[in-house]
């Protein structure tokens, strides 16, 4: 299920339902910026792994068109992150998926993703 | 200049001058997706840092407060990335800035980063 | 409460709480794009409107920086339009709203604002 | 060419190439908001319609997906307005749009635009 950039940034996930996923990661040194809270690309690539899974995960090929980040909340290393999406819309063609990033509660940020679908093709997901 | 994540991705970089950055990336097997392209958490993280560097590069902290990408075509492991900041907009409190991804002349992205300004704390450029 | 544009498009709006807002129309035939649905931007200044009077509700002026609309469904003339703001994060000097488009329960629109507070200003509310 | 929407907001335009549009408007008081400057909806509207007949001149219909703006100066009643869309991207079934918002010269707003484009039917532009 996760690919190869998922599992170098030490991501774990899973797919409750069609249409949702959950992503994890722990905080680690190397993924912070230069003040010391997660990089905004880390946060991001966390609520894009949930978006890739979810929109994954109904039975054809999804892929990214246009994505959106709102930053909330700095976070500390240490901490376990967790990006949950969930199907806003499915269509023929397309998809939305909003996703929420979370601290112990907290919330990070905020993304929103679209997705173009490709109902010729298998989705993007390994089969482990 | 360059924070831990970006060095744990291998990035190099440039500021060219105030407003502006350059950040560059070779593409590795281990920042790809399912379908083994880029991962659009790594072509994001690239445009973010370009876009960090160049909000920070005016004698002040800046912080993310909101992004956009579009993507736009897939790469293939091997290529070079590049991701080029400048800056659409320095006000008082914020500043707005366009970023493009590219590979070899081709355009894989276009990001738009708003950041808030505080004039009163240093940037968060490291000396190096 | 509502400014002249809101006004000269029919819109009728309530605040129910601080940090929420609400704003309805009724489409009409000039509110409509070539193909016979809502306009974009009319749906988009439906949704905008309810972020102003959120983000406005809170005892300062807040002013829009940046704003992300996901279009949804097409609708017909003729039906009511309701856009609902609620507020994701009020920081000390940013607000982030998040507005959902609606006709008769069909999600049309999905709207997500991100606000700058000025704490030493008075909001843009009019006192009717 | 201009849809009911645009026509009641005393819009006028130009396709000078497929790809591009040009958008004018007088900003007049009934477009303003509490504040005395251009409402956040009507400079989206005039770039939302830049981007529809950009998109739309391609030779088949063109609809949005999904959009970004970005507030940058303020406007005051009086002025000309001009929105133009340029076309960053035309790919089979999508098309990505980024549009400028000027008042004499000064950069107002920051516009992206995604389109879904269905090959098999007609571009959404009246005949006049």
């Amino acid at each position: 299920m996760l690919d190869p950039f998922m599992k170098s940034l030490g991501f774990e996930a899973e797919i409750p339902e069609p249409g949702r996923a959950r992503v994890w990661a722990d905080l680690k040194p190397e993924h912070l910026n230069n003040w010391g809270s997660a990089h905004g690309g880390f946060l991001y690539t966390l609520a894009d792994s949930a978006f890739a899974l979810a929109s994954n995960s109904r039975g054809c090929l999804a892929v990214a068109l246009s994505t959106h980040m709102e930053y909330i909340k700095a976070s500390r290393p240490g901490v376990r992150l967790e990006a949950e999406a969930r199907e806003v819309h499915l269509g023929r063609s397309t998809g939305v998926y909003s996703v929420e990033v979370r601290a112990g509660g907290a919330l990070l940020a905020m993304f929103t993703g679209t997705a173009f679908r490709k109902a010729d093709k298998p989705p993007a997901l390994s089969p482990d």
